[in-house]
This record gives structure tokens, sequence and C-alpha cells, in this order.
């Protein structure tokens, strides 16, 4: 299944240069939504992983469909003013400005195994927020898997730094 | 499995008299979580569904599980700005002023046979808003799934009146 082949690509959003990577046609085609979430699942079965954290919100979608397919729960990690109940905060830099990424602070077990999800990493900085809330809950992050990566941006060097696994099932080139 | 039990309520938010069904809860729960995305796939298999629409964004976690379980894709039902293609819009009224809920044009085919889903039904503007964005797309929507109903809220009769089914596994007495 040629992945790569379904995610639409719209040039210049949200800005001039900018190669939007738009994975909405990946979902919306069932063979490749199917596939995409049995293969970013696959290392993990039998793996005794108790939750699936999903970053809002187009994480929440592979997230949600990976933790059914492996049996596991769902954690949302949410932009600020989302969460009703007590939160870590993590702030993460962005080009202009710093925005937040937030946890319940009951979202995990100590020493629970946890699979992080996003579509896309560019340059990490959110998910290098999910997995310094998931371990302050006390989880062991056992991985990050994204549909996309963004190889030049340097975010899955940024995760493995932090002593991570990172998937990524395709790879585009530039921004 | 009893899912209403494992649904925290959070008194007074966002707001004083506001008891707010917590649904994170319960999607943190593996048993929880897999019965309430089975349930809600059970009438739909071998239904020749083609799509499960979610709303943005807690509508995103279910309905991503919803319909790799049934084999169909997932459309993200968005809030504005989120979306990177050309979109429908619906705007729908809140309690103070109105929201808008997006879909790309091309989000569904002519007669596709489409299942909304959201965590949670309360007035209905939102799922209504959704309704219309995927009718105007040439979707045939065959129902709107909901984990959580608010019933003296009337939304779910705002849907009926549409002419969908709908179904939620759990109810709440108030707001």
């Amino acid at each position: 299944m040629d992945l790569k082949g379904v995610i639409r690509t719209i040039p210049d959003y949200p800005k001039p240069g900018i190669m939007f990577r738009d994975v909405s046609t990946l979902f919306g085609d069932k063979e490749a939504f199917a596939s995409a979430v049995r293969r970013i699942a696959a290392p993990w079965r039998g793996q005794g992983l108790g939750k699936v954290a999903g970053i809002d919100a187009r994480g929440f979608i592979l997230g949600g469909a990976v933790a059914y397919d492996l049996g596991a729960a769902f954690l949302p990690l949410r932009k600020p003013g989302k969460l009703p109940f007590e939160t870590f905060e993590e702030s993460y830099e962005l080009e202009y400005g710093t925005d937040a990424l937030h946890m319940h602070v009951d979202g995990v077990y100590e020493g629970e195994k946890v699979l992080l999800i996003d579509d896309l990493i560019a340059t990490g900085g959110t998910a290098e927020a999910g997995v310094k809330l998931l371990r302050r809950g006390g989880a062991d992050v056992v991985a990050a898997a994204f549909l996309v990566d963004l190889p030049e941006l340097g975010g899955a060097d940024r995760l493995r730094a932090l002593g991570l696994d990172v998937q990524a099932l395709v790879a585009f080139e530039g921004h």
C-alpha cells in the first residue's frame, strides 16, 4: 500500500514556501487508513502496552484506532483549556512564541508502558512536550510513532536524543 | 460493562452549576474503551458504510477507532482554521455567540453512507452542523452515534427531526 501517494500536498499553506502535507486524504481512503493503523500497531502486539497517548487533535484519529487495535487505553494530550481535571503542563517553542500541552495528572500509571502518537513530526517540539508530560506522570514511554516525518526538521533525532524509539511510516523532503 | 460508572463527573466545570461529564476516564480504561467502540460499531457491520465522520476533537478518538473497526475511512469535521483545503462551513449557535464547523469540499462522495460520531450530545447544535455539512457534500448520513446523551437538552430529538437514527450508549440527567 503506497501511503505516501494518498497524502495530499498543499503548496504555500499556511504560508508561502510551506508544503503542507494533508493527511486527511489518507484518513479518507479506507485501505490506506487501515494499513497505517496496522503498521503503527504491529511492533507493539503482545508487548504489554497500557495506553496510547495521542496529541491534540489529528493524533487522536490514529491514536484512538491504534489503541483499539492493540486493546490498550487512550490518553489525550491537549492544548491549554481543554481538559477539565487537574493537569500537568509542558510549554514548547513555536517559530513565534510558545504553546503548551496538558495531561491529566492521573492520566497514566507509574511504570505504565505508553506509545506516543501524532500524525506528523516536524521539529518535534510538541512531541517532546508530550514525552515530558508522560514521564512526569511516571509512564514508561516505549516509543513515538508518526504517519509522516519531515527529517530535515530534525524532530525524530530530537526524540531519539530523549532515549525513545521513533517510527514514521513515510518521509517527505523539505518543510 | 458499566460504561456510565467509568465516566468522571466534574462539578461546576467549566462554570458553576454545570456537571461536566469527563469521558477521558472511560478512554483511559481499556475494557471500557474497547466496549464503547464495539457497541457503537455493532449496528453498522456489513452495512456498506463508507466513512465515519468525527467532530473536532474528542469525536476523533472514538471516530477513528470505530472507522478502523468497520473497515471504513475517517473524515474530520473541524473548527475554523484547521483544514488546509477548500471547505464547506456551517455555523451554529452557542449560549453566547456562534461557532462554526468545516469539512473539506471533497470529504465525502455523492451517496456515500456516513456515520457521524461525537463523544457527547447536549443541545445538538454542533452535530446538526455536522449533518448539514455531510449532506452538502452529498453524503447519505445513516445515523449519529454518541457515547453520552444529555436528554434534557434535546439534542437527540433535534437530530431525529432531521431524519436521523440517533444512538447513545449512556445518558445523564441534568446538564
